[in-house]
């Protein structure tokens, strides 16, 4: 085992997670803030006063559910949380927000969310009145922590002339408070020092817990008994895993929900902040074209495909908990996959499209474990270099059966869809990196060209190509004549590419999620009733699979997989879209 | 008047036609041909022998329709005429093709028909046997010819080493004839030379008439009396103008029918070899994904937009006398809508497709004169260079109302289109060349980017456009998201550019008309019924504009032609798709 390609782990999904197993009980701490007090509440009201530039467009009347509830008003129980309040952040008014964010010397801190804040501010979305905390054990000054922020911040947009001084003012508003996370002390500390910052003004604070999942429950604990906002909102950022199965995935909503409403809960799925997901829904409404394919009576199957090309080179520990299912196809895909099937939401807002999406999740067949296929990889020598197998990894163990490949065929038992196999297929150490999804159309009823089409005639169907990561493009592959004399049909790309079309970069995932959850707009998270829903969905399998201890197809590293994935698709008259002469 | 651009008008439209006013009376000149002589007839015979590489993929099946009909074989009148002849043809067998080029010294046989048969010699596109005659009035040696034909051959093709070598084989396979098209003599002369290159073969003869109208009939006559052949086929190529109404036009037809079958007559309408016109129905009928789109339901309009960016400049005799709608709107644009809105055929068959546009042109609502807008260029001095107006054509008449640009709005009142505006546009001398159809989809129900969307929600449909020239490219129109944080739409497209796509040269239309007619592919010359129902739709509107003499709306030279057009379009609720900031 030597010279390893050395990727980039921080965009890997096996980042910042561990295992979650406490459920300590909590009690709602806003409920006693008089109606009165809040200030920037203004139920029902049109005045929306101010939307930083960056924000997506909404609706700008409030929606009724916004309006607190007879129970709520009667109760005096009230989250301090409302679309009005988010859009009257920022630049001329007299609100300020805090971004603490818990676990500040980490990875994903410095890769991404610091960037992701720094980006934001660049781009003038932040509002006027901003502080960050960096929060964690470790000691530092704020000047240690600014330089080791600075290390990572780049001023990747436009190249613009002031960055240096930009970056200079950012560093400016970022501080550090050193504290352990099940400390309700520290917290106060951490409290008085957000009050100095907020000035007297209307405080709302964001959380971002980039922490192991074991100390999410302490952490939220102590932050919103000690150091939650006195009369603007509090709202917490978790990311990933949420929970292993829907037993712990329920523990852990009951344990946040004890201290947070679910509106102040905003459980990250960074792909959804990914531009093509993004982008998912305003193809499909926005053009009238695709309106009549959208189903089953033109829609043959669909495929959504993940690949990495590294291993866990070292960080497997985390991950060998958890399996690539619960990584990557329980979240991101099931995301991707309710997005994509569900129905037209009443609007935009994230309520309705939750709503949708919760009924796709509902109406998924359950899956068959022989539906399943896993692999693991294994060591492989290539052009002189060794790669490591999963269990060379020091951090797994030996034995481990732990499928780092996985391919699933799944079902939506509704009107729309009946009949149509799902394809999922995610995995580590493959050849190649790339996330996608591949739309596959019905052969033409009745062809008048098939002669033309020689003898693969699945070849010969349309295809739509979401490509979400590596460089982000559509593509439509359609048949058409070859140019000459005589009549060859031959697949060509209808393309966009991005970088082609558009000159600037696409922002991080990060910074549209946290610039959401400033703002308030949950359409991008996942409520939990959807979380519950996807659980159902793969804890029955995710058991038997474990339980049974089937043993995974293993494959080389830099490989395309298990051939077994072939023949699961083949099974439901499948054809992986990412295996062609043309891909 | 100074300086001028110099095009290329041998590709103009109006480059090789005059008007028809004979209508002299023939017989048949091949009915005494006893059946058994003919060698290669197989009625019915599935055996097919030779299809050149360059063949488009017929149905290897004969049918019925080329079975001799109980009359024909009572009367023994048979034309010596049948797909299975056609398709034997070539190498291997014993068959001889002889093209005589009548009118070899005019601008179209130089540039366009001596090349395209040098093309398909070079591609091996032509049978083995085979003879080419130049035969026009002036005196000229066959090496005289071969010079002259030698200056306008290229080896466009690969630029293979071999083309000199390539392009002398082609020039000694081309020989010189001179005669008058009056002259039954002189065609017996040149049938003497041609038997003596058939050298005992059986011998297929094809005219191409490349020689003003008023002398088609005049050449037809003496070729089939004198020049047709004796065993094989006889076929004659003509080009526009097929007269000038209903009338002429009918006239025309019945000439030529005196002296040869509606099966030898090839009617190019050298719109219909182009690259994206053949690929229109592959488009449509072999991708799914068009299926459900093609028709009034998801379709608001469609346009077929024509544009040259020079005027008549010295060579506005003919047109004068024919003007833009009979030039361009009548035969290249209606030919092209027909392919556009016919529904599927039974096959791809000649016929087949043939039938189908009849029945588009036959359900057309008759055209009104205030659906039509008429335009004619006038002079216009830019950068210091003047333009001169048409009627500064000294071929033209002073007071001449010709139309040098038209648009009309047109209907097909059948279940697939009914409401759907067609709408047309043809003119000379304007800012830009091109040849394309738009077809602009529906506004989106109930969409819900309505918001993002801006104020010209005419905009933010989606649009295919299929560009015939120049620069050959299928692009579609959609609605995305720009990348970036907040939610903005913009148009993209989804495009298929042929030059980035192939590399090879794109053949030119009469390479492939030409090899049509060696090889009895009629999918793409017009019928007579066609042609009728063609004048049928255009005389009558023609004859009231003629009529009362409507005053042309002037318009500069290299402008974008009459503003008419656009209140034409907005009467019927329709935008040009070729003016806007994204064409």
């Amino acid at each position: 085992m030597t010279a390893l390609p050395s990727p980039n782990h921080c965009c890997s999904s096996s980042s910042s997670a561990y295992s979650v197993n406490s459920s300590i009980g909590f009690h709602q701490i806003q409920r006693n803030i008089p109606f009165s007090l809040i200030p920037q509440k203004k139920f029902g009201s049109k005045n929306v006063s101010f939307r930083s530039k960056c924000s997506p467009s909404l609706p700008d009347v409030v929606l009724m559910q916004d309006a607190p509830s007879p129970k709520e008003l009667k109760e005096g129980l009230l989250t301090v949380e409302d679309r009005n309040t988010v859009v009257s952040d920022g630049k001329g008014d007299d609100s300020t927000v805090s971004i603490t964010i818990v676990g500040a010397s980490g990875d994903l801190a410095k890769k991404k969310i610091f960037p992701a804040l720094f980006a934001l501010y660049y781009e003038d979305c932040l509002p006027e009145h901003f502080t960050i905390f960096g929060y964690a054990r470790s000691k530092m000054t704020d000047a240690e922590l600014r330089d080791m922020v600075s290390r990572t911040l780049t001023c990747r947009i436009d190249k613009r002339e002031n960055c240096g001084e930009k970056m200079e003012q950012f560093l400016k508003r970022c501080f550090y408070h050193s504290g352990n996370y099940d400390s309700e002390e520290n917290f106060t500390e951490l409290d008085g020092k957000l009050k100095e910052h907020e000035a007297g003004r209307v405080s709302n604070r964001l959380f971002y817990l980039s922490i192991p999942p074991n100390i999410f429950v302490d952490a939220v604990k102590c932050a919103s008994r000690s150091a939650s906002s006195a009369n603007g909102w509090t709202r917490v950022i978790v990311e990933k895993p949420f929970g292993r199965d829907s037993e712990s995935s329920a523990a852990l909503t009951r344990s946040l929900k004890q201290y947070l409403e679910e509106e102040q809960i905003f459980r990250i799925d960074h792909y959804l902040g990914k531009e093509l997901v993004e982008n998912l829904s305003v193809l499909r409404f926005s053009n009238l074209i695709f309106e009549p394919l959208w189903s089953r009576k033109y829609i043959r199957n669909v495929q959504l495909i993940f690949s990495e090309d590294f291993g866990t080179e070292g960080r497997g520990g985390y991950f060998d908990h958890y399996g690539i299912i619960r990584d990557i196809m329980q979240n991101h895909l099931l995301q991707i996959l309710a997005l994509f099937a569900m129905e037209t939401p009443v609007s935009l807002d994230a309520e309705d499209i939750r709503n949708e999406k919760v009924k796709v999740l509902r109406s998924m067949r359950p899956i068959r474990v022989d539906d399943v296929v896993v692999g693991q990889y294994k060591s492989h020598t290539r052009g002189g270099l060794s790669y490591p197998g999963y269990t060379d990894d020091k951090t797994v163990p030996k034995d481990s059966l732990t499928p780092t490949f996985a391919a699933a065929a799944l079902f939506i038992d509704n009107a729309r869809w009946d009949g149509v196999p799902f394809l999922m297929k995610a995995g580590k150490a493959l050849h190649d990196r790339r996330a996608e999804i591949r739309v596959q159309f019905r052969h033409v009823p009745g062809n008048l060209y098939n002669r033309n089409v020689g003898t693969d005639t699945d070849r010969a169907t349309n295809e739509l190509v979401i490509r979400v990561q590596p460089d982000e493009a559509i593509y439509l592959k359609i048949n058409n004549k070859v140019p000459g004399l005589g009549m060859r049909l031959d697949r060509s790309n209808l393309n966009l590419l991005y970088k082609a079309r558009y000159t600037k970069e696409i922002p991080d995932a990060y910074e549209r999620l946290v610039l959401d959850a400033i703002e308030g707009e949950r359409r991008l998270f996942i409520r939990s009733d959807e979380l519950d829903a996807a659980w159902s969905l793969f804890t029955p399998v995710l058991k038997e699979i474990e339980e049974k201890k089937v043993i995974p197809e293993y494959y080389p590293y830099g490989s395309r997989g298990p051939v077994g994935a072939h023949y699961l698709a083949a099974r439901h008259n499948v054809k992986w879209g990412d295996v062609g002469v043309d891909e």
